[in-house]
């Protein structure tokens, strides 16, 4: 902020809307300026390794698409996206088991982070209860907490959401008669907890769904970056009132902002037409370039580059946490870009994270993960970006800082 | 929609927000489906004429960015925008008197629309009065309706928003009890009525939203684009209060998405939390398309082409106006995309449009752009994509129509 910003009228503070009460700059958003120095290890962001895409062969591309079709890939476009894209999205989701979807049944959205921001406008009226995973994914609360959502947290375990809770906080959210809005989830490689939604509970998850006329919201980003086999097929597959959300970013890129929903007809038609007063069209341009790269590249092997690429690093972190932090529990996941760490008991996760910038290692609180303040003992490890050998240093660093706080505590 | 549309949970419908019931397809929606064929004349979009572009070196200096720039232009970014691009932007607001604004004050934004879908969540609860012009552009009133503001239409002359009305207007809504969240104006070559707001004015309207603590939302898209001479300086340049809204989208290309809002601190602040709550980040890499075509493309002289073919094919739709409906008013606006037409008494320009289709030519019927009902005798042309010759003709189609209805009401 310049020191010459002019004085304002104090009224405009006074013109906010109450749903801006929830939107505060987070507490360890100064702390990962800091961490954005190079000499520091970053294990907080998310950010995909998108170095190893083909940079000259999309350049081309991309330039003869200009240079062919840029009077049409440059313009305004449509609310509901590029009729060629949407038919190619059905070949990516057709990977994950939905194969009942048509175009029509597709939005394309600005990054699938606006399909969440476009279905919480939709679907959520002030207080409102919504149902999420514990932990969930940090900007999907941000977002529910921004429409006024009453956020309830259903507990996982190392086989994802389970069944059983869901089914109780259900019936005491009916015994105080709430009914929840929806159940959001990342069923794969769960962010940031790095779980999987095992086959046997995703039948029962969707069954109590049923019982329940609960909307599900299923968020895939990461389904198609696993290490060893395939997750199970998308709840979607089974039943077609879930709300599907995916994304370009993970597999391609992110800067592209290209993603999508697949909804029933009554949520997709409402979608649309928020999705036109929200931003018009989404970007033509990066549609066109996202329908070109699965048109003209080899897509699949660029997946299974990143999934080699991925697996070596999840390794890496999960071998130097094994020898540098035998106190500490982890998840192993088998893809995605993070693992959920449990610190020894006595220790707080964001009391933490300032002497561990200071020792040139960044992440991210589990606190950030909850909306009632759970996760102090938690921590994401990502390893999306940052190679073995610095997730290797990083870690080392990390378990110096544990230690240390440890024995400071004893004393 | 497909045949086999699958039967939903008819909880889904229920799940809806209140806030959706606004959200329908608009009546002239499956018209203008028709009115996208070849032989038809369209009057009726906003779309620049991008042709106009020199694609080649366009298509080059992004395979350039995309080889060179890829790994950060593909990647996530920060929710308020690129610092580059934003130090670029202040060049651009200087154009039209804004001098005393800092990169930190600018938020970048998905078009401009996203800009006034987010002010719009951040400034509106439900049930609160905006004023904006009588008429305004429609999609700004879809948003605005979208967070279940009560919106008031302050009259225009062909010298722009009247002062006196909007004086009486806060007066009236302040004897109910109203407090107006925002004035939001388009001041040059309106959308939809052509009409600038004149220098005079620009001054008492700024003076009664001091007098009244009325925030005011400046919308300038066409600002740039005039036709013999500049319009007056931007309201912003007189008052930091205002919150300013720019695009690319008409001095370069709409298929980026690539829009700013210059806002004082405490809107601001909030705005770039709700920008990262809905898209995480815009994208990267159309803002480095877009400050890569500010630094080494001629973009002035570019801007002086679109001015002169602009101008070339507003005379020629006023002068085919003058020829072909000389019973009918206009506006003749010194720059930007639209002229504002009152039909004779009798006709409805609504009702109009079904035949004005069939006989090949179409136009946004004036209803479209008042939130009461107004607007019937109205029609909104714009005359950015047909070329003069196309217009003419688009005009002669319409006077038929016209001449045929007339002949029809008075028998």
């Amino acid at each position: 902020m310049s020191e010459q910003e002019p004085v304002e009228g104090a009224y405009l503070a006074h013109a906010l809307a109450e749903r801006t009460s929830s939107l505060s700059a987070s507490e360890v958003r100064a702390l990962f300026a800091v961490a954005s120095r190079p000499e520091v290890v970053s294990l907080a962001g998310g950010m995909p390794f998108i170095s190893a895409l083909p940079m000259d062969s999309i350049a081309n591309g991309v330039r003869d698409l200009i240079a062919t079709q840029g009077t049409t890939a440059l313009q305004y476009s449509s609310g509901q996206g590029s009729p060629s894209l949407r038919e190619r999205i059905l070949e990516v989701m057709a990977l994950e088991g939905i194969r009942d979807a048509t175009a029509e049944d597709l939005v394309v959205t600005t990054g699938s982070q606006h399909a969440l921001e476009l279905l919480s406008k939709l679907l959520i009226d002030p207080g409102d209860a919504v149902i999420v995973e514990g932990p969930s994914y940090v900007t999907a609360l941000v977002v529910f907490k921004s429409f006024q959502a009453q956020i309830h947290h259903c507990a996982m375990d190392e086989h994802g959401l389970d069944p059983a809770r869901l089914r109780s906080l259900l019936e005491s959210l009916r015994a105080s008669n709430k009914r929840p809005k929806f159940l959001y989830t990342i069923p794969n490689f769960n962010n940031p907890a790095g779980v999987t939604l095992a086959l046997e509970r995703r039948s029962e998850i969707l069954k109590i769904a049923t019982e329940h006329e609960l909307l599900v919201i299923e968020d895939n980003p990461y389904g198609l970056l696993y290490f060893s086999s395939p997750p199970p097929n998308a709840l979607r597959s089974v039943d077609p009132n879930v709300i599907y959300l995916g994304t370009f970013s993970k597999t391609f890129a992110p800067g592209l902002r290209v993603g999508w929903a697949l909804a029933p007809k009554s949520v997709r038609e409402k979608l649309i037409l928020a999705n036109e007063a929200a931003v018009l069209s989404p970007s033509a341009f990066n549609q066109a370039i996202v329908d070109w790269y699965l048109r003209h590249e080899d897509w699949h092997a660029q997946v299974d580059k990143y999934r080699t690429l991925y697996r070596e690093r999840k390794q890496a972190l999960i071998s130097a946490l094994a020898t540098s932090l035998p106190n500490c529990n982890w998840t192993d996941p088998d893809g995605g870009f993070y693992v959920w760490l449990t610190l020894p008991e006595g220790l707080n996760s964001r009391e933490l994270l300032p002497d561990a910038v200071k020792a040139g290692v960044a992440y991210t609180p589990g606190t950030a993960f909850f909306a009632d303040g759970q996760g102090e003992r938690e921590i994401r490890l990502s390893f999306c970006l940052p190679n073995p050998t610095e997730i290797a240093e990083g870690v080392r660093r990390l378990a110096n800082v544990v230690t240390e706080k440890l024995r400071a505590n004893a004393c």
